[in-house]
Parts: C-alpha cells; sequence; structure tokens
C-alpha cells in the first residue's frame, strides 16, 4: 500500500490520520459521529468523510483504493458490526479493531503495560508480549464501575438516602438536592430519562466537593479508585510495566492510586489517533516492530 | 353512607372489599390492573369492576352513589394523580391514598409501629399516633435497595465482576452465567431491556444459593438486610412498636434481621384490602377509633 490510514472513531466525532508507509503523519482529518452500533451507514460516510479531508490537509489526490487502514472504532468488538463495515469501506484494506485497542497502542507504544479508559463508562486492557486481555466495559447498566455515568448514578442515590434520613447529609447532598429544586421527586424524574452521558455531567460536582473535603464525595471517588485499582490488579500487571489513565476521569482517579500502581503511572505516548496510524502502519506499510 | 368500600389497586390486579358502616366485610371483588400511573381511565374502569363485584358478592345490588370508598394505589401520592382520579370514580365519597398507607393500616391495625414492604421494589412507612411518615420507594434506577429488583441486577453486575476476575466466582455466579450460555454478552443484551420485575425474578436462585452456603448469595442477602434495618431505624421506630415485613421478600429478610428490631417482628393482623376497608369504615360509616 502507498498510503496508510488510521481511524478514530466513536458516538461525538471521527478522526483520520494518514501517513506515507514509513507511518509519517502527514495529514489529519475530521467528521461526525462514527456510531457503528446505532448508524452502520452514517459510520461509514463519517468514516470515508474523514479520510478524505486527511489526504486534502496532508496536500494529496483521495486514493483510497491505494490505503491500508486500521481503524478503531467504539462497539466494533460487539457481534459482527466490524466484519459488515469492513465490506463497506473503500479503502484498499480495511482493518476494524476496538477503540480500547488503538488508545492502547498509542499510549503504550511498544511497551507492555496496560490502559484504564475511565470517561463515561470504564475499560481496562493490557498487553504483555503477544497476549492481550481486556477487561470491563459492559455498560452502564451492570458494569462501568469506574466510570463518571454510574459515579452519576451514585451521587444521586446517595442524595436520596441522605434525604431520607438513612445516611448522613453532607454539603454536597445539599448542593445536589438543592439542584433539583430540593424536590427528590424531580432528581427521580431527571433519572427516570438520563442517559449515561447525563449522569456522568454530574462528576465535576463530586470533584469539586472532593476538593473541599466533604466526606461523601471523598468516598465516592476512592470508590471508583478502588475499581479501578482491583480491575488493573485483575489484569496480572507486573512491576516493569507502564500504566496510562486515560478519559475524563483518568487524570484526578490517578491521583488516587495507592503504590505499586501509582509507581507504574506514565504520560501516554500517543493519542489513540496515533495509535491507529501505527498500526496500520505495520501492517500495511513499510514499519516494523510489533 | 349505608356502604363502605375498600379498594386496594396496583399494576397487576384491583381488589374490592364491600362492608356494612360498622366495617363488617360482606363480599370481595376482583378484577384486573389498576395502574394509575400510566392508565389513569383503565384503572378507574378496574377499580368500578371490582366493586361491582363486591356487591354482587355480598348478595346487593350496586349503590355506588351510597358507598364511601377508601382506596390505596400505587402511584397514588405522586403529582395530582389521586385527586384527578377521585373526580372520575361513582362512589358518594372517595378518598385516594398510597398502596403502602392501607397496607399499614391492615398490617398494625391500630397500633404504633412499621411496615417495609420488600417485593420488586422497597418503601418503609411508620406510624406513631397520628404521626405517619414514610421513606424509600423512590424506584428502581435511585432507590428501592431493599427489593428484588436491586438485588437481582446486583446479582448480574457481580456475576460479570466474577467472570473479569475482578471479584471470586462462586457456584452462584457460575449458575447465573450458565443461564445465558456462559456467554456475558448476553447478560449485558438481557440486562438492557429488563424490567424491575425481570430482575426481581432472579431473586429466588439467591435465596437457594443462600441455603447452600454460598457466600456471594450470603453477602447480597445480608446488604439487603443492613438496607432494610438502615431505614427501619432511619424511621426512629420504638421498643413498643409492632413491625411488619411484607412483599414476597418480607419473610426471608425477616429472618436476617437483628435485634432489636427482630424482637419487634409481628405477624400482619390483616392485608392491605383489610386496611382499605377499616379506614372507609371509620371515615365514612359507624366504626370509630382511629
Amino acid at each position: 500500500m502507498k498510503w496508510v490510514l488510521g481511524i478514530d472513531g466513536g458516538g461525538t466525532n471521527c478522526r483520520a490520520g494518514l501517513a506515507a508507509a514509513t507511518g509519517e503523519i502527514l495529514g489529519r482529518g475530521q467528521s461526525g459521529a462514527a456510531n457503528v452500533m446505532t448508524d452502520l451507514d452514517g459510520a461509514c460516510a463519517s468514516i470515508v468523510e474523514a479520510a478524505h479531508a486527511a489526504f486534502e490537509a496532508a496536500g494529496q489526490v483521495p486514493a483510497f483504493d491505494q490505503a491500508g487502514a486500521v481503524l478503531g472504532l467504539a462497539g466494533a468488538n460487539v457481534a459482527d458490526v466490524g466484519r459488515r463495515l469492513a465490506t463497506q469501506l473503500p479503502f484498499g484494506e480495511s482493518r476494524v479493531e476496538s477503540d480500547a485497542l488503538i488508545a492502547l497502542e498509542g499510549a503504550l507504544g511498544g511497551h507492555d503495560g496496560a490502559i484504564a479508559i475511565i470517561g463515561t463508562g470504564s475499560v481496562f486492557m493490557a498487553r504483555h508480549g503477544e497476549t492481550i486481555r481486556s477487561i470491563g466495559g459492559w455498560g452502564f447498566q451492570l458494569g462501568d464501575l469506574g466510570g463518571g455515568a454510574r459515579l452519576g448514578r451514585q451521587l444521586l442515590e446517595e442524595t436520596l438516602l441522605a434525604h431520607d434520613g438513612i445516611r448522613p447529609q453532607t454539603a454536597l447532598t445539599a448542593a445536589v438536592l438543592a439542584r433539583f429544586e430540593t424536590d427528590p421527586r424531580r432528581l427521580v424524574t431527571f433519572a427516570a430519562s438520563a442517559r449515561p452521558r447525563d449522569f456522568g455531567a454530574l462528576v465535576p460536582i463530586v470533584f469539586e466537593f472532593a476538593d473541599q473535603g466533604d466526606p461523601l464525595a471523598k468516598s465516592l471517588l476512592d470508590e471508583v479508585a478502588s475499581h479501578v485499582e482491583a480491575a488493573l490488579t485483575a489484569l496480572g500487571l507486573r512491576q516493569t510495566d507502564r500504566l496510562c489513565l486515560l478519559g475524563g476521569l483518568g487524570e484526578r482517579i490517578a491521583a488516587r492510586l495507592g503504590a505499586p500502581l501509582s509507581a507504574m503511572l506514565q504520560p501516554p505516548i500517543a493519542d489513540a489517533l496515533g495509535g491507529a496510524v501505527a498500526m496500520a502502519a505495520r501492517r500495511f506499510g513499510a514499519a516494523t516492530g510489533r
């Protein structure tokens, strides 16, 4: 392949990176949502648009049939979505991976180690040599205990328990109830139609009150950190591993990790798009290494 | 009023009890669902049908305009549903109450004390003299921590954590996963469309494995019992109070309560329908007392 493409697509937007066969990025492009779970055709269109923009940014005439692409897409690991998408794409060759895998590749480069992606949800992935293992990522209803949506829901639950006198009220529960005009029924109504991201939007208030010493805020964040530690421990990390905490909650939760995990923390080497481009260069280009 | 009617209506069925002014029950009737939250007109029709059947069972010509009714209805305490329903009913006088209040009246009779209704959800209510206080009952998403739906959801969450190696596997987690063809994705798919009652349907397996000594089953039930204890404690019970645990989980959770609550346990004096009839006889008939 003359060109290699890395694609990082999710529910909010889709990014593409175009590189020469050596893996050197020449241009980047962006487009709208690429949600393969809910809109496969729309996702396909967004991917093509982002790739087109990347060719343009590099000053090149788009030559999709001469490009090998690695795509990291949220939801691609479910059922046969990835395989169906790959047959629709116009690239010379396409390989569809999970969004977590390209994030792992970007964050760790060639090193062994693990990532925790803790945003609205939570997923954990480790690589030791050729062995890759992923846990978590089961979604809001039954999993994602390290993510912001579950944290937000737990905050509302604790607020109701405090309102009922079952748990102590704190400055945080009072502030949350005040957001709902101090009427717990409004809080319940909000939750009835709230999406995970709506619960996740409550996370900043937890951080704010934790900084002020609120005991509930601190204990909620400790619970999240404790789950992240348990998940990373289950992945069987080694002292020499690199560990990157990614996603909107990553930095704040990293600060709450105990030793020995905190000693393994490293900044990510590249982002998920960089990981996708690197994987594409190895697979379809002239780059070597794993 | 010549007649008094007690009505106990919920999402599954609607029951009516007809009594003379003295409160002596002469006939009972039953009909379909009376869900005032989702179908006010249908609930109204079910109520009328059950009342009609109660008159027939007593061998009396229905005389709704000479009947005073107390209706205990799930959801009646939300917004102005109860007031709107009361204007539609054909009875001489109608008073709409929550389902919990008629259950309290039935269970305790004239005594002070408290009830816990722990079925799919959970709600707690205490009476001391004229003072009635209710907590809980906030629904599956943010509350109902003493109910079967939350217990079932927690069971599935623990099963995924065990599958991921974050918590120990037990005979119970293995049995649950086997129900989903040992594919955790099937479990997640089930949960995505499950209603509270579907989660609640998992409760018997928890009791079964608790009896066999499964540590997870026991700890899940201990958590439920611990919430029930905390809620009853928040209601400020006194040593002389009667305590009744009602609902599908009532008996099993009662067995896990510690002293002093377990010493207060009493069987309910009457069911919720009996409570509604007693309230109607006091309010509209010749019966006295509270």
